[in-house]
């Protein structure tokens, strides 16, 4: 079946994942705040659109898949946006990593104009992404969710559902990227312990991975910290603090202290205030050595 | 070639082990302060002995598999110990979790009497053990290491050598427990905010386990605190306690900051003031989830 | 000289501040949202308005003295509110405790309205604020502070200039809760710490405070600790909360990491899930001692 | 009354602190391990000892004020030390900062050999001793204190009996270095906040010690800290560390979680290995000021 979509925002995560949506032979209309990014597309048969209106208007479903909540905020909400234009009983699948309050506000408004909202973020990174191997948890309306299926099967591996309030996915997006750094603050400090005692990092990283630390986010972040390979970043310093202080939001909103993601937000402060904004997250370990007077890798 | 080995310390990780030296074909004489846990050990055709000195005097290698340091500390160290009763050139194998301090002082002691002393924790639970399925995590003098393979290979699946000097090993052995601590904290913080929000615990742990985070010990706390499994305790409180105090200990000997460990220390401490010092380690998920106003499992 | 004043928000603090000012031959008209307040006050001479426009309109001076930002906000720049009505080169004199960044905003929105704006946060509890006993942490043009200083005569002991920026004086109230709620923490913990030693309380706060500790904050607080006297709460832990909030949101407006602030935060978000959320914020003391598994006094 | 007294250690505290015995009159026998520092003394009418022994021995009370458990330890109790030499019903003085277990060893020992002894540590720093202005938290039984009545009149301004076991007092002196320490934090952190916004430091901590925050720990530590004055260090970072590490021990020997001394446990590890070690205590406001990306004052 051939679903005619709307796909907003084609940054490196969103252009592949447009991309996968045309490979499965889908009537996909895409636009971007840089129309270049949007231009890029054509060849792979993507309509281009030149205002979010223009893409929104005609689309079963609109996907939004941009940078933080003021861009989804902006592209949604604002005059011209895609509340104003969505069809009703037409979807709104929300698919960047946003706060769980304007995942609440998203969901609220679309039901004031009779559309329908999911929330459908991703795990994975760009190579995931251009490989349709994303993992999705999504949340929404039962009946909405089985419509957004063949959506969810042209870009992810496997897509799990997390329960019937949108926000649930957003918060589920939140603690995936809590946890991940969780694993990179122990890994630092455990890295800088070994260290001390003179054992060769590498070899460290491998006895973890090989055994009980075996996930492939010990495998990803261990081999980046041993190799100190934190430049160029794939994903920026201060886009781990954006994360963290979401997660922190949405647990305050509901109560919930943290005390882990709060240790995270002062160290990733830190590391920003000692000069690491621009590197790549995991560079809090980094931090953590240096902190234990170790010096960097030449 | 038949070893002949004594084997000291026959608790939950000790008897199973000295039961594959056994089925390898070892000579081994076991030794266990409550006799009746080495008498145990006759139908497997161990020679039972009744004092340290007695199984010590005439091995080819001593194993020490006991609780803590105190009880490592008496058995090598006081009068009658294996210190006293080692044969020179003759090698200790310390598989205790210990701290890195006695670690430091039983390689000193040991060379300063002409013997060997082998560092070689290992990680896995007690079924691991019963199925040589330890990983084991080696340090000393290469030429002892390589003669205390067949002794490895028999109640492992794989050894990791860590380096030259003995304490690598307890460092890292002591550092793969606060991994995995850490692990259970940031998960028990993730789950507490997941549960405030709706989202099913089990559904969430399955998401996580199916996704980014697969290594055995997510799987195996994960599904732990989705239950709240906490009672029978696999691993008490105090035994967290004990090894969290451990791994800072042989921070601060080196001047390493380790706030993630630091956090666990008053977790741990607190959880133990709120009433659960008898339960799994695990259970500071629960600590964390009454922290957030949120009620146990009926 | 008499002046003519605007006076909104009469809570336990600004009832007293609005006497002083009555008291000193001030023209005061009163606006409370709940009528009766401000109606109290018509004893002491008080006009009472019915609206903020009418109360606005023809100050010289307009002071607002509410619960939060959220009033603040609403009766400031909702419609028919002050910055609607008042006139040029009229000063809006904010005594609040409210966030760094709605400072900002009002500055900006007064400024652009050709009105001054003056940030006058107070330290002092309702009994200090009856005996004109407040001391005034005040920021803004130096021209208007000096407008402002009989004012500031009238209701405090002292003022002290922070600074020309309007926000500054409300980071320096924010920090100033905070440096308070930082005393506390460490205080109970030295308390569940004697305690635990079988060391009198009483006697070790007024060692405490009899020596290198006697600053008001600990001679307060010491004494509420002491006496376990949570209850009524002279400052709930709610406002407690929102404080160390507000001290956070402003250090993150500027990169500038507060881990005792981060540790208070989560101490307080876990002393309510406790159920101590009606409890004065010096409870966290309690907090801290149930931790230490030490029963409360009966 | 005349005393004879034997004082043990003549640091930069010891030897005002022996002087002023001198003064009231009492006969002091004075020993310290550097001899020169004892020879110093000789012009105040003290007899020197070249040993602990002669010291010792014809004492009615023996104080001690040494640097640190192991300085304390191998002058009690090594041979040849104060245990072996102290007659019966004689008093043992501590007065040094030791940790609680050494206390506890020591009460047991005199006890042991029929000795007496009381821990009176003291609070004050090296003007206050010269000045005899010491503030003395003294516990052991209560004939034993007022026996060392005169003695603890001849140094300090005033003492504050905390309990009849011993080690009570070294709790009080850990826990106020503890309160210090925490102070010192919390204002570095509203230091680095209040900067970033522009806010004049020296004019911040005049408003602070002038209003609720007008301690002597709040006056001293303040102008430290707004001068940057960290070298020479009044009290080095590594002591600071000590102080810390015995709080910690404490609390853990009686299961107490002291979330904001690990907090600073943390700091001062990071402070060192950031190369602060030689520094005042003070200076972790400066670690924490470059936390934040603020420059050091030039």
């Amino acid at each position: 079946m051939k679903i005619k979509i709307a796909f907003l925002g084609l940054g490196n995560m969103g252009a592949p994942m447009a991309r996968n949506l045309l490979r499965a032979g889908h009537d996909v209309t895409v636009w971007n705040r840089t129309l270049s990014n949007a231009e890029a597309l054509r060849t792979d048969n993507a309509k281009v659109a030149d205002s979010v209106a223009t893409a929104t208007r005609d689309a079963d479903f609109v996907i939004t898949m941009m940078a933080d909540d003021h861009a989804v905020r902006s592209v949604v909400l604002d005059a011209g946006g895609v509340l104003e234009n969505l069809a009703p009983v037409t979807i709104h699948i929300s698919m960047s990593t946003i706060s769980v309050a304007l995942s609440q506000q998203l969901a609220a408004e679309h039901a004031h104009h009779g559309q329908l909202y999911v929330a459908a973020p991703v795990f994975g990174r760009p190579e995931a992404a251009a490989a349709a191997k994303l993992f999705i948890a999504a949340a929404g309306e039962a009946s909405a969710l089985e419509r957004c299926q063949p959506i969810f099967d042209a870009v992810g591996q496997r897509t799990f559902v997390i329960g019937s309030a949108p926000e649930m996915a957003n918060v589920v997006k939140l603690s995936g990227n809590f946890l991940i750094f969780s694993i990179i603050e122990s890994l630092g400090e455990a890295v800088a312990l070994t260290r001390k005692y003179g054992i060769d990092t590498h070899a460290y990283i491998d006895f973890l991975t090989s055994t009980l630390f075996s996930s492939p986010v010990h495998k990803t972040y261990g081999a980046i910290i041993a190799d100190e390979r934190y430049h160029p970043a794939g994903f920026r310093m201060r886009l781990g603090l954006k994360d963290v202080r979401l997660v922190l939001a949405a647990a305050e909103a509901v109560d919930v202290p943290m005390s882990s993601a709060s240790l995270l937000r002062d160290t990733v402060l830190s590391a920003i205030g000692r000069g690491m904004e621009d590197l790549d997250w995991s560079s809090i370990a980094r931090y953590v050595a240096e902190n234990a007077g170790l010096p960097k890798k030449e």
